[in-house]
């Protein structure tokens, strides 16, 4: 399978970044950094979510980051959304996309969202329903796919298994996450394939955390698959709830390198991302996380001079 | 090509990890480095360096540390020699190996070691021929073989040629170096494509610094070209002179996390690394570089007990 010349990224920072920091990040401050993303040429952002505040406190705001985003023409937002209630708080604010999710491991399920698999599933149906009816986009985001924090390894077949119920209620788009980011190339590739039986390579996206250090690599692996699609975060934020102090997704920079390297391209301007990143990061008051972020940043003449 | 089955890794952490850590670290520690390497099974270490110590003050304990490890069967060590006199330097500490240096390019020669890439392989000419008559085996470390911090981008063409050179003066292993982690996946992949003009697989290895994050998704396309032999430092050890505070050599924790995920045995014990790592990295009072690391120490019981 010939690279894909060029490659999507979708920042979730916004949201599966900022939503595992500590710290309660101001409106103004998420508004701040969606509006650096859309100037470094990210098209897609995921910008926040549509779940109950006493889950999730950190996306409260959920409104009136909405609202306060300057929205671009070709530049597409996207929201999460947890059940129907979270889709009729999230219509006023008109995402563009909504992303619905699932999980391949039964026990995460029944631990993360207190349901089955099927039960989420069944769930999902109407909110799916009624968010096609209204011309909105469908994503999936498919939870634990190479591994499971109580299960361990996770199977393809369990992988499978959840497409066909994704791709049954008219998810339109399934994004294979590796969300506490134990995947190594081989497994993530498996994961894939597994996918690609429901849902075209098209409608497939790779979503990974760089927990181990495997982020970049599983990029690579999943590109060899044809995938074009990607998450990744800014500063690679956001923490593992299930690994306390270790990294969050796979941080954009260190993605786009890689990419630029390869000669593959993603419309994205890396020294505006870096300064991105650099905004965020000094707003949490910590080092990013992003490796090909932080050699840049030292590179700069002015870093140099601060010494 | 069939990934390989199994991976030598070389832990550079001592040698290149420390030579560009700015505190400097008394052998003592040095030695109980090497001591928790070898414990965690890993078969060649490279130790030391025998360069004057007016050019790295951080080495000048060489024979300290060579006389201080307890060496076990089955575990070679080798050492670094710039010339001649490091070469007589270190035959008392009777190393199985010694490293030998040149670079693909030859600005990064002049700068590095103030001689013309001619010169330095001349000036390696009778080193090679020294150590081979006394039955050490010689590795010669390719340095810049993607990129150089002044001239950019170093094409295939200069990588081969100085394989050619180092070939011709007897030298019995290639090893390409990333000195400074500018590479990406298929830049790496040409570089070692250009190399195996004049070594045989069995002779190659990979040396990637992490300093854009690309490490271990370099390491796995040099794997998807049958390299099965890497370079890499505990803890991510060794900054980045030309890019300070940025990161060092890719994680020997990372890309053994990555194998192990891969099926592909390295006769190492991860969780017996990561307790390496922990050491020097206390050691030098600031966290460790590598995620897998990270993440596993901070999985475990008492690093939960302690919030």
């Amino acid at each position: 399978m010939a690279l894909p010349s060029k490659v999507k990224l979708v920042e979730v920072g916004p949201r599966d970044g900022l939503q595992n920091e500590k710290q309660l990040v101001p409106a103004e401050v998420k508004i701040g950094l969606v509006q650096r993303l859309q100037d470094a040429g990210l098209k897609e952002i995921e910008v926040t979510s549509f779940v109950s505040p006493k889950w999730v406190p950190q996306m409260a705001d959920n409104s009136q980051v909405m609202a306060g985003i300057e929205r671009r023409a070709g530049v597409r937002y996207s929201v999460l959304v947890p059940n129907m209630k979270g889709l009729e708080a999230a219509l006023p604010s008109q995402p563009d996309e909504i992303v619905v999710f699932a999980s391949a491991s039964e026990t995460f399920s029944q631990k993360n969202i207190n349901c089955s698999i099927a039960e989420s599933i069944e769930r999902f149906a109407p909110v799916v329903e009624a968010a096609r009816a209204r011309g909105i986009y469908v994503r999936g985001a498919m939870s634990c796919t190479v591994g499971c924090p109580y299960e361990g390894e996770v199977s393809p077949q369990q992988v499978e298994s959840l497409a066909r119920q994704l791709k049954a209620i008219g998810v339109q788009h399934a994004g294979v996450a590796d969300t506490i980011g134990v995947g190594t190339p081989l497994k993530v590739q498996r994961a894939i394939e597994a996918t690609l039986k429901h849902y075209a390579l098209d409608d497939v996206s790779g979503h990974f955390h760089d927990t181990y250090g495997q982020g970049v690599a599983n990029t690579l692996a999943a590109l060899q698959l044809g995938v074009w699609q990607f998450d990744a975060a800014v500063a690679g934020l956001g923490g593992c709830p299930y690994a306390k102090g270790a990294t969050g997704n796979v941080a954009t920079e260190d993605v786009v390198y890689m990419l630029h390297g390869m000669g593959i391209e993603t419309g994205i301007d890396l020294d505006k991302l870096v300064d991105a990143g650099l905004y965020i990061s000094q707003f949490l008051q910590r080092p990013s996380s992003s490796r090909a972020g932080t050699a840049i940043a030292k590179k700069r003449p002015e870093a140099v001079a601060c010494g």
